[in-house]
């Protein structure tokens, strides 16, 4: 069997791994994301070129991607905007790279060998720092004119919500991600998530705007699975109230998704190897 | 060249038409929708059946729909509930016969001989006495579990709307359809929509609610065109109107679709002669 290399590629670290079959990346190490693309990119260079017989990578990288040029495009990281990150790759390990976004490739990974195995219509959505969404659809991941941007969903205001509390998105406000992030639930609340007790008015909260987000997704793509990974969920409490919402908020209209934990130890990693092996084949 | 029958399936009215190219359906003939199938499915049969060397069939249907069955599901029309639509026609005929959603045909129909000519990813949104859209994405029209109910989805409520209005949805009470449909604002203006002046506040806030639906559409597709038809559409000042919303939601942080009128004369028929055509081939 071929040895395939992954990379999840995010603004704080790189997770670096290899694998046979998506099911099981290993040999997994974490790097720092310097500010100097080139740094990160030499130690990336230097673990894979180890690794002997290696058939093709799979990048699952941070955002905005531009698929044409293998770029990032607008990061707040200056100084990975525009650097040339599958060229980079491809010439320094000559190998076949296939540049998927984290969360398109962590939606592939669930739908191959996580919770969704087999599901051809799936969305995979992180709830942390930043939210971010990826999309199966037909058995194809959603690119469009770039790739999907589900953090943007406009959810409209919780009849609950603190009228004072704008949102936390510098560019929308009270979008999804100004709602429900990580860092929109410390500002609202005043301190972080993990430390809010289960049966706070911050979960129903919670609930409500994931819960709206599972909605609009079902009524555009009709999915069969959602995956809800990311710090924020690791809460167990949270699931369980959002699946509660997201009945209600339909209310016996739409054949309801499946809204479900991760099944991959790794979604990004198992998607980037699924990746990689497409691009070798 | 063959030539191809299309059928748009609506609650009020068949309509009928042949065509050897999508862009050109002809022979259009009208049917009202009969409380019994059989009579209506009848004279739709004696149509096509007048027509020599038919070679296959495209119909582009109310919902919703159940594709493996070939039939209509919940509709408030009860005779139609589980009708055999499709099998009726196929054994009828004795013709290869495509299902599709009016909507998502609709979204063919555009993206192969309308605004979006070559287009592969857009949406196409009605606008009238309910609001449905279809979504064709990497050039596939969207199922998933169901299809898409763009109508529905939950878009929030705008400063301006009167707290007193509950929008008209039975299900939902104020998603999307509920608030923006020609009978939301016909209830909420104390008349139809084409009786209300343009810069009256009325089409501020539907410019509002359909700008929304667009952004939430770019956040999860990021279609390269959205193409608005049906009745309330018909207003031609209400479009810029949308896009200029659509922009200042959006704030420069998504690629934007463009946001056009429809360039087919029926955007169903069209689609359909074009499902009926890889149907039969």
């Amino acid at each position: 069997m071929a040895l395939y290399g992954a990379i999840e590629a995010g603004g704080t670290k790189f997770v670096l791994a290899v694998g046979e079959d998506p099911a099981q990346p290993r040999e997994v190490v974490r790097i720092p994301t310097s500010n100097n693309p080139s740094e990160t990119l030499g130690e990336v260079i230097r673990y894979f070129t180890r690794q002997r017989g290696l058939a093709g990578l799979g990048v699952a990288s941070f955002g905005p991607l531009d698929f044409k040029d293998g770029t990032i495009t607008n990061t707040p990281k200056l100084a990975w905007q525009g650097f040339p990150l599958r060229d980079t790759l491809q010439k320094a390990l000559g190998l076949a790279v296939a540049l998927e976004t984290d969360v398109n490739a962590a939606a592939l990974g669930e739908a191959r060998c996580g919770a969704g195995r087999g599901v051809e219509d799936l969305v995979y959505i992180t709830v942390g720092t930043g939210i971010g969404g990826g999309v199966l659809s037909g058995g194809k991941l959603v690119h469009g004119r770039m790739h999907s941007e589900i953090g943007h969903l406009l959810v409209g205001r919780a009849p609950d919500e603190d009228e004072q509390f704008e949102g936390v998105c510098p560019f929308h406000g009270d979008c999804l991600e100004g709602l429900a992030s990580g860092p929109a639930m410390e500002q609202r609340w005043g301190e972080p998530a993990d430390g809010l007790p289960e049966g706070h008015l911050a979960w129903l909260l919670e609930a409500e705007y994931l819960g709206r987000a599972c909605v609009n997704l079902a009524c555009v793509l009709s999915p069969r699975m959602i995956v809800l990974g990311g710090g924020v969920m690791t809460q167990g409490h949270l699931l369980p109230l959002i699946r509660r919402r997201v009945s209600e908020l339909a209310n016996g209209y739409l054949p309801l998704p499946d809204i479900v934990a991760p099944g991959c130890e790794y979604p990004a990693l198992s998607g980037a190897l699924a990746l990689a092996m497409e691009a070798a084949a």
